[in-house]
């Protein structure tokens, strides 16, 4: 008998492997933080003794999905404020707001994303905040898998009083996570419109000097490009290229204004996009050229963004958003199947958080898992699991999540958070939040 | 002490009356089929005596949703094959699989249909389909409120073996519903392209005899409009307005391909749109032009389409959709504000069904409403009751769903049907339509 911790059994597992394999009648045995094995049924039941299973039957396990860029505490601001133009909603809303969020704030709205993702299988995401300090320690707590920086502008913010300490806090940070099994650190200048050439470098050669991968905003609307062209007479990726950011450890969130060189210059350079449909959508910045990009070898990946402008950290939602949006687009109903969304939401997620070993199950990799329950309304029939997990999965018929081989949510309870608790406090923060945005 | 069958209470109750009033600390108060009173959750304890209580706390109470156009039995169809080109799924994969639809695979493909929609607070929809009166006798066992009609083609459908007899088949169904309480009939001329001059006549002076509404697809992509200029020498709503369909109680679905002045001529006539973003989106037929529809005064309301097409019957999904979808098509975050999302999915529909009492809450209306449980993952905090059931719901949330007064859905039970035997049903007559498909 093969020892290991745990079992978990379904009547799929997709497991994004090169051959993309789905196992019938499968199971994960789970030893430590990583997979043992990935078997058959019957095996697990004759050849393996675990401390526990979980036999869930009418399910499908896949790879934790990978939500390449948000900022957690914004889902603190869900719903603040809706249907406005872009510079009302934030220099009337979003930024008043911000300027406001203490610590707890912070804190509280970590852990209410955390609780939102894991509940809908994403177990690793890309967060750039402010004072992320707070925001790791909380995600740390709570056992989820990240990839996190401070967001780095020429001027004070909530993290940092003055704009000339930022690259030493975020050195600090980035000391304080190294060898850290869960947290890694990116080095993240916010925007070309909100820093400058000597930030920009300095990140590049910061993000060099560490071996840490870069995550800036890139392209994002034509507002940005118009900004660009004004400050510096340039498009912003060449701002970013003449800064040396652009290289295959950089992932640039957006990357909706795109000319075709520039879409070139981003593949060759093995730069990794994070596409974030619904915030694109519901700010109106634009639609991404991503079939372009994917035909041309780019890593896209995708993303939720924020939840103060989505309104959701919801990943089957933006792989059903994202395959449809490019079909209707494209005029072509076969641009972007369900495959393509799908390894964009854990392969592609994967490279970009340049955490290769993520974004599938296999052997000897991270215990990193989601099981979605199949008897859920709107799961029947099933003739295909990958085209049900995009177009019909809504994310909430996820039933266990599992990070570094714990299980971190399971039939609707948390392990590792008081959730009740969090939205007692979450909803009294928020009445602060309405105050300072008012 | 006023007396009462139920009473239901919550947070909050979004009423869409004239004034789109929400009530917080509400309760409706049922009786029989309608709702008796909308009071305060305080006058609820202390006036009314009723014969059951559910005091929801922390949840919104809403109309129940309205559908405006589906296929209740292709459910059974739900992934049977997707990513595909328009032409190549029809003939390869759904029409042949239609073909061999048995009449107990229309009850159960309804039933999977009616499970679904009433999980995610839908109450009421327009089906039109083959075999029809199989659709209509199913749902009247489950007790959901339909507008249904049989499709009305130039050649045979499983419905009936000779095209001649397709109108007696209507007229029969039709008196078949004569002053049925929850099933209306609607007249079904299929489309423009599978019917003829002759057919679709025929089915505006039905309608006009009986006094029953007409329900067409119309507009749905180029494609269509293509095929009406070779096989009558014009587009599609010119040939509807030749054949005398084009008036008030007329449910057009799609509207996608729509020049300006056939826009006008849809609003001044009062025809209703039903808008099924995700369907238009997955098979690239187009993006209707709603914003402009709307600004024209045309009644444009919100349909799921089939579930073989979207691949989903939830409401939830189509608000958010047309909202995301026309704000970056219009590149304006101010275009289809949440609440012309809810209306579209409440008021306007049931303005489309020929039902106007139907979409909103209010004493003597019917008591159709459903209620959503705000502790779920993703609805903390709140700023906004309307913003959070467009943005950020999915509809999973739902925790309540009433039609006629009666709790259909709770909790995840189903009152008047037996979901599991549902499920097995379904998983074994898929194996059959899988193997008609290939």
């Amino acid at each position: 008998m093969q020892v290991c911790d745990g079992i978990i059994s379904a009547d799929f597992i997709v497991t994004q492997n090169e051959r993309r394999e789905i196992v019938r009648d499968g199971a994960v045995a789970v030893r430590g933080a990583r997979v043992a094995a990935i078997v058959s049924r019957v095996e697990a039941e004759r050849d393996w003794a675990p401390a526990w299973r979980r036999s869930l039957g009418r399910a499908v396990i896949l790879p934790g999905l990978i939500n390449a860029h948000t900022h957690a505490p914004m889902t603190l601001l869900r719903g603040l404020a809706d249907d406005l133009p872009l510079m009302e909603w934030l220099n009337k809303h979003i930024f008043p707001c911000e300027s406001g969020l203490t610590p707890r704030m912070l804190e509280v709205g970590t852990a209410l994303a955390c609780a939102e993702m894991l509940s809908c299988g994403i177990t690793a995401f890309a967060d750039m905040y402010l004072n992320e300090r707070q925001i790791y320690r909380t995600v740390d707590k709570i056992g989820m898998r990240a990839l996190v920086g401070e967001g780095l502008f020429s001027f004070p913010s909530i993290g940092y009083a003055d704009p000339a300490v930022a690259f030493d806090l975020a050195r600090e940070q980035a000391g304080e996570l190294a060898g850290h099994s869960r947290l890694r650190y990116a080095v993240c200048p916010h925007s070309i419109y909100t820093t400058g050439p000597e930030i920009l470098e300095k990140s590049a050669a910061l993000a060099a000097e560490l071996d840490l991968p870069l995550h800036i905003h890139l392209a994002e609307s034509g507002e940005e490009t118009r900004m660009s062209l004004e400050m510096y007479g340039c498009r912003p990726v060449e701002v970013c290229r003449r800064a040396g950011i652009l290289g295959p450890r950089t992932l640039a969130a957006h990357g909706v204004d795109l000319l075709e060189e520039e879409m070139e210059l981003l593949a060759q350079n093995g730069v990794s996009i994070a596409h974030n449909p619904r915030s694109n959508m519901k700010l109106a910045s634009g639609i991404a050229p991503v079939p372009a990009l994917l035909a041309l070898g780019c890593n896209v990946c995708l993303g939720t963004d924020g939840a103060a402008g989505n309104n959701r950290l919801n990943l089957f939602q933006e792989m059903s958003a994202c395959a449809l949006l490019h079909k209707v687009f494209s005029g072509d109903p076969t641009v972007l199947p369900a495959q393509t969304a799908l390894d964009m939401a854990t392969l592609h997620g994967a490279r970009a958080l340049s955490w290769p070993e993520l974004g599938r199950l296999a052997p000897g990799g991270p215990a990193d898992l989601a099981a979605l329950d199949l008897a859920s309304p709107g799961l029947t029939p099933l003739y295909n699991p990958v085209s049900q997990l995009v177009y019909a999965a809504g994310g909430h018929e996820v039933c266990l999540t599992m990070v570094e081989g714990r299980i971190l949510y399971e039939q609707g309870r948390f392990s590792s958070l008081d959730y009740r608790e969090l939205l007692l406090e979450a909803r009294q923060l928020a009445l602060l939040c309405a105050g300072n945005a008012a």
